[in-house]
């Protein structure tokens, strides 16, 4: 059976465009508080899960090792537009770990702020690796290998120590096993797990509330939520959706995007963890449903991200995006 | 009930994201090649239409009368990328009628190329007007006005001249009348209306067989298209998608996308007219199937822009881009 629309995009008296997804809000013991669509097949999390991919960082000593503080814990976890803050960081945390920009594998892409690709281009340089909104994590896995004395040659591939490392810390939070049947690889080069989003959300409800966590692993994910919610201008850019949402709620809700329509994050303070996926892969459509969300949890939370109209080029609203009736329906079902 | 999913996008074992649509295929007279999903329900046609919105460019005898040759009316018909090619051929088309880039109500965007961009940002300079993929349909209507002597305020309003001549030619094209109820703002500002796709598609097998029009107006059209085939490379741009397949299939197939995951086009040789729609927007699944059509029916055509493939930022095969066994099997039902 299809997914439900969760997302209607109109132009005039129209719906124009439409998109349907599946939605998980789950305690960390697997007790869903609200479940649209199908969320038991598998789903590639993608970037969503950069702070579960930060682990071994910190709880392998690399970044204490290397010094690295809230700031490079931060960008280890982003999907960051590639300004020069951050390109500047992701140089910093390989050269803290004696290597520079040529030992990334993640491959170089033009920056995803549309200004800093301009910023770039008007200063006459081409992109390079660092400016991959992957970077930072990039950095991290590297400097694990090294801290480890690991070779860092094709440390991208999923045979290799630093993402078997990341794969069974993965397998831990979300408490599956997860084989080649459900992997896949990233456009950053690194595997990438699927898994139902009702695990997904269950695993980022662990996160949050460390409930059945070793307290080495407690003490990590501190470190990592609180780098997040220090510095949120690093995990994504400034005005962007997630950053936006860490600065405005820190604390209160974590969240981050992947690739194909994908959000994930939690509400610490009600022990929720949610998981969400556009079945098209539109991030128009998952941003606005994962806003969606956290007004439901958060009605009063002052100026979130949300975008709710298109403009023409001359700029006139001359398009709405907007929950479904069925969204708004569900979302008010939501078990708080 | 929901449209069939057409286009699947694979990661490693699993279908990771999904596109459903609707297809109609037809002949003149509205009889119905193919049918898949919901063709009954308005749809924009946006961009798709803009060889039709190019006709009163011709009959009000403007083009003659300015001297607009086959390059300047398939710049007319075009969604550019914002080549120096194409800015420089709508800025002359704006001086032959007297006017400058500050006539035109488009609004201005990044080039829709990604070279065109990084090219102007390393020159110094900023995007104009005249970079907005439309500006070639503006110069023409802007031409139209002052050949017929109207005010070119407001040019781009439902309500002024030029757009109510545009109106009037689509409503005689596609044998609707099209009211407010249908009418939505594009986003180079200018109106758009909706229609049934199986109504979009007995307009195009009309436009490419003349059935049943005029013979001012076929002869129009015979200028239209005929100037596509002639420039492609104007069209959209150097290896973009509507470019190659009528540099590749001229005479065979006309072909123009819209936004929102509209095509449109057509057969002249099997006098057979086409538009889909895909229902989340989305432009990789609507061009995927449009070319999965043009495969149909032209199974020899050499080297079709037709991307199956997502690479990763190294370089590596990470993802598919396919048919569904619903759409491959449709498609074989294709009366020819």
């Amino acid at each position: 059976m299809a997914n439900p629309i969760l997302i209607e995009v109109t132009r005039g008296p129209l719906v124009e465009s439409w998109h349907r997804g599946a939605i998980a809000v789950s305690d960390s013991e697997g007790l869903l508080a609200l479940k649209v669509g199908n969320v038991s097949e598998p789903i590639y999390p993608r970037s969503a899960i950069k702070a579960l991919q930060a682990l071994p960082l910190i709880e392998s000593g690399a970044a204490d090792h290397f010094g690295y503080g809230p700031r490079e814990i931060a960008l280890a976890c982003a999907s960051h537009i590639g300004t020069e803050m951050h390109t500047t960081l992701a140089d910093e945390m390989l050269h803290r770990a004696g290597l520079s920009e040529t030992a990334l594998g993640c491959g170089a892409h033009v920056p995803l702020g549309a200004a800093a690709a301009k910023e770039l281009y008007k200063s006459g340089h081409e992109p390079n690796q660092l400016h991959n909104n992957c970077s930072g994590k990039h950095a991290g896995m590297l400097a694990t290998a090294i801290h480890l004395g690991e070779s860092t040659s094709g440390y991208w591939k999923p045979d290799h120590p630093v993402q078997r490392r990341v794969l069974h810390a993965i397998e831990d939070m979300c408490g599956e096993r997860l084989g080649p049947d459900v992997e896949g690889i990233d456009g950053c080069s690194v595997p990438n797990w699927a898994m139902p989003l009702s695990v997904m959300a269950r695993m980022f409800a662990r996160l949050v509330t460390g409930d059945g966590l070793a307290p080495q692993r407690r003490q990590a994910i501190q470190r990592i939520l609180g780098a997040c919610w220090e510095h949120p201008e690093l995990i994504a850019g400034p005005r962007r959706t997630d950053t936006v949402v860490l600065q405005k709620l820190p604390e209160r809700v974590f969240i981050k995007t992947g690739a194909e329509g994908v959000y994930c994050g939690a509400f610490p303070k009600l022990g929720l963890g949610f998981a969400l996926k556009i079945d098209d892969g539109a991030k128009r459509a998952a941003s606005g449903t994962a806003m969606a969300l956290i007004e439901q949890i958060y009605p009063l939370a002052p100026g979130l991200p949300h975008q709710r109209s298109i403009k023409s080029w001359r700029g006139d609203e001359v398009a709405t995006i907007r929950s479904s009736i069925f969204l708004e329906d569900a979302l008010q079902t939501l078990k708080r």
